[in-house]
């Protein structure tokens, strides 16, 4: 059983995740977490904070020469703007955030409830979702998040393998999946910033490389399509999950949306047992379980709430009407989202992968992980 | 805390649920809960099998007198066509179901699998969310679902009261909030059915009366957003979850989203405290919080996977290439979802209440309640 | 992850037991179970009720063909003694039962705390523990209890093999391991009886036959030590548990107390891997886990505090002084005692066994068991 | 619900605890806490380490101006004496400890065991626990623990009030109430210092001022005696739980056992509620409930499992017959364990508060325990 939870607020001292269950065995290179800090501070839109800030991660626990013990791990993010205790409560909450609701909810202050529920509390998910890619990575497991839509504009994916598609992310300063678009894209992100509003959009990831049978369809708290859905929904500002061909799917008949089944016997010994589906409109989920086909997810992010042109609110001392309190903020943070979704779906996958395979060591897992391939391929 | 896991198989003996936690105090009565089983086997569109059995639940525990105990319910609906131990194993994967998925995994039976995968499961889910609904009532919390799409065709509800609504729902062969609509809709139906193929749908639910708080922004599995995507995502056949206006959302600018802050003395002493929204695009969530809104959650419901014209599949034993096996089944269940969806959000929506006001009785949370009221009302 | 509640009231209409994660490929046998049951009503000094109900279990779910699915299992065990609605409440608590305590805290009577609180609750959790005993034998696992002391009675195990202190147990109406003492005791518990006085005991359990590595050392709620204490502890008049040498080894010196390692290898096929101690005073764990040794766990077991020479109480409603209540009850129920705790053991070692090796079907654990052995060889 | 884990190597960063769940509202100090830290590195017997470091507390997350903010609160007890990375693995696993079964399960180094399992991750637990114990005393709960017996030496507790005894413990370098038995007990440890063997003990943690109805009897898993003894049982070492009469209890009759119900009107508005017990032989748990009366858990703690004249063991390479592996290490930690026992006890207290009257804030909570003890008052 590999559980997480996190802890710290935006302008405390530290960010902390701790990851309980992880096996050992594990090599663990701090650099790539790092990568995905840093590409979790970037992206077009973004403010001023991104710049004061560069997040690096510390191994805390649970790794001796850089490898894991199969003891708990704690990762720690610092807050180089460490500045909680010199900081004011907020008079006016702000409509989108948890102000209003988290100030009634435990008869406190606006600030108490504010730093806790920043998005900057994911870079410690970003972090615990990176480390447990170097858990996937012996398997053959890649995630791979991008930005889909931008406000109400598309970036239609160009063609391309996983390799080849990801060099054009990394490009791209949107992180999408097609440069011809950027531009058009960041014009609309800087008029609508000059504007005083905000921009929201879609991220799509996808995980490829799964084999079958992560998740169950015995009890539906375990089902793994649950599970996504509500670490992905557990995202702030997120707004919508689908899965496969989503909404879509209830819009087309059955005959155009389930998956028929073919059998490659030369396919038998890879991850899909011989097992092919021409289409993949799942998602590469069936009955709350993996079905060998790459998993595909897409989130709905509402734009940032927090707008420079302030939206109506009160005062909540005087409960007169006020313009809601304004902290700086971004323009747009749908790349940002596309990595932390990412990571938080990566945290799953590698929660349900130690479900199936266990959780005490990487080389028990790999033996029992080819183990089922053989028996599975006897079925 | 309020917890539940269900067991059972659609040809085996029963469905059970069993529900820990639920307070002590609450009277109980069977019938309401018959009545929304009997909603969930109706609905335009239905096969065979809701003629045969006619569901009724049987609350087996925890309740003395009519009155709940505090102690654990198990309710149980009996399986009328229980005929499990007479059935034989299907040979040939339905696409869209877990037949494939679940024989690999267990290295079973496809029959072991489509058992419990079957949504017939959610019989007792429903028996479970009726009953969860009789704790709500107390508080005047309403949960509420509709049909609000059938395949591309959209049910625009018409305007009306709580009442009204409800009144034209249960009127509607379809569970939609416009009767003008239902005949198009039907004969869509029917047409798809003579097909031999299926529809999906959208439902959305509804839950009135909500006071502020429930859920939290402080740990990421205890945010209600996600606890919510989690129960609805891991409904039978779900494959898509939004939140308020959910993907549209995304596609807005942040002023176009975030619901103003009013306030309106007057309103005070209400469960609003008299923080009034003028429109209510967060769908009655902020920060994981109920934030004293009516809450709003839609599903998409993929069109039935089992296809009186089969899908292409294979012979799992040769291989070989064969149409996919037929088990009776329907051509819509929508009208179905929107009644199971409505329940496990009632399931999740008595948990979170009871996460805020305490679960030992009735009496106590009822006066907890109005303790926090009168305590939210001074902050 | 295998996990269970139950549900039920003493003379309500069943008790029911859900598990879940339970895995597939188990052949289940009704019989042994019955067994089990009937053991739990047996024992000397036992009063009228065990003659009225003959308890059988119900395996309603999760059994196909006499096999496991991996579905939930639900157990039943019908009340013969059904009459709950036809109770009135009682008006003295009774002092040693949770009369009192559940009154005050759940605001409500008397009789909806007893019904549930009673140790007739423990009959579902013996049928799932001897459930978990037919995934414990294909491993070599064998779970094994008896009746230490009774009263201030010891009864001291003659030596013998294993299958022949279950002869002896199973021919002695207390449970115990020596023949030669029941006489004695058996009188000792008339005497107190005709006292109209009550009996308490000790009971233990051994598990035989255990592989490394169950339980761990990584978190204080996974460790094996704490949750066999909590199993234990929560069964009803269970007061005391000890691992091993238990408050013995708090005593002894160190070197009088910690088993040391040898190495036979000839043995390092068997599951002991050649590791062996030549004694066991850890009683099988150290540091929350396995050793490969016998796992040895006792538990005090208070007398029945239901006495027909009643206690000084109160009437709950004037408050006067008045004896307490008094409900058909037993002089000493520690034989059913030794039942209780060996099957809650059972459950536990299932619950740590589907931990380390998985829980998908017995096929794929079994595969996994050789493996690792084999590979612990290796270490 | 207030939950918790923890992270950290014994010779590693730091270690690290993470509370979710704990209320907003509350006035932390941290200087409590060190003392606590340091009454944990006290004690008569203790060894080298000890004097090394004097560990503090950094409260890293969660509180705002010196109060929390219902955020997690995470807890970070830094290693001054960090070496791990220089740290060579051990040859020889030590009997008593985890280090022979942990490298075969997690088929790893022995290291890599002992690092995570050393009863250094205690320290953690213990801030933890000191830190609830700033919830519990708004709420008039107090935790008390003390050494009751040195290996075969008892410490009878003197009469007197709570703060009399808490003064002796203080100034008893062996955390005892007796101060008469401290010189010949501190021979006793010397002598067996000398010898190069190692001690353990009994000790006792009493909670005062309770109120009634903290656990419940609904169910195994949420009964507390259930949970206590899973929380002591879990600490490093223990291997005997007891409350009340424990062990004792078992072998006296029913009517010595139980204690009486009384009434006494004076009290009604106190946390008795006017219900008195003029014995208290249930150490103030019934039915898995708290009874208004002081809650008495006792635990045995086996000898340290280091030993200067090494035990019998192998050389885990070779499999040839050598002394166990000897690291610096205490001859009596008895003291330390009466410390970390008491706190976690704390812990668990806090969770059963927080289960029965909420986990928002202090300031609801207080009102709700007001709200409580009229409204039982009137049952």
């Amino acid at each position: 059983m590999l559980r997480y939870w996190t802890a710290g607020e935006s302008h405390g001292k530290a960010l902390i995740a701790l990851l309980d269950g992880f096996p050992a065995g594990v090599t663990i290179d701090e650099e790539p977490i790092n990568v995905e800090l840093r590409r979790r501070q970037g992206g077009y839109g973004r403010g001023g904070r991104q710049r004061i800030e560069t997040d690096t991660v510390d191994v805390r626990t649970g790794v001796w020469h850089g490898v894991t013990l199969g003891s708990p791990i704690a990762l720690e993010v610092v807050n180089r703007d460490y500045k909680l205790e010199r900081l004011e409560d907020l008079p006016r909450p702000r409509p989108g955030h948890g102000d209003l609701t988290g100030a009634v909810k435990y008869l406190g202050s606006i600030r108490g409830v504010l730093e806790r529920a920043s998005a900057r509390e994911t870079a410690v998910r970003v972090a615990a979702g990176a480390l447990c890619k170097q858990l996937l990575a012996p398997f053959g497991i890649t995630v791979f998040g991008f930005v889909a839509e931008v406000g109400d504009e598309k970036i239609d994916p160009v063609a391309g393998t996983l390799v080849e598609l990801k060099a054009i992310r990394d490009q791209s300063e949107l992180y999408g999946l097609n440069l011809q678009r950027d531009d058009a894209i960041k014009e609309l992100i800087d008029r609508v910033g000059k504007e005083g509003d905000t921009l929201g959009g879609v991220v799509e990831v996808q995980v490829h490389g799964l084999p079958f049978g992560l998740g169950t369809h015995a009890q539906w708290d375990r089902k793994l399509d649950g599970r996504l859905a509500q670490a992905v929904m557990a995202v702030q500002a997120i707004k919508g999950v689908e899965i496969g061909l989503g909404f879509e799917a209830a819009r087309r008949r059955g005959s155009q949306v389930h998956d028929p089944i073919h059998y490659d016997e030369s396919k038998k010994r890879t991850q899909t047992l011989g097992y092919e589906r021409p289409t993949n409109n799942a998602g590469g989920l069936e009955a709350g379980m993996t079905n060998g086909q790459t998993l595909v997810i897409r989130a709905a992010k509402k734009p940032i709430s927090t707008l420079r042109k302030p939206l109506a609110s009160i005062n909540l001392d005087t409960k007169e009407a006020e313009g809601a309190s304004y902290e700086r903020s971004d323009v747009c943070a749908i790349s940002a989202a596309s990595v932390i979704v990412e990571n938080v779906v990566a945290i799953e996958i590698a929660a349900a992968l130690v479900d199936k395979f266990g959780g005490d060591s990487l080389q028990e897992m790999q033996a029992r992980y080819k183990l089922f391939l053989e028996m599975a391929a006897e079925r």
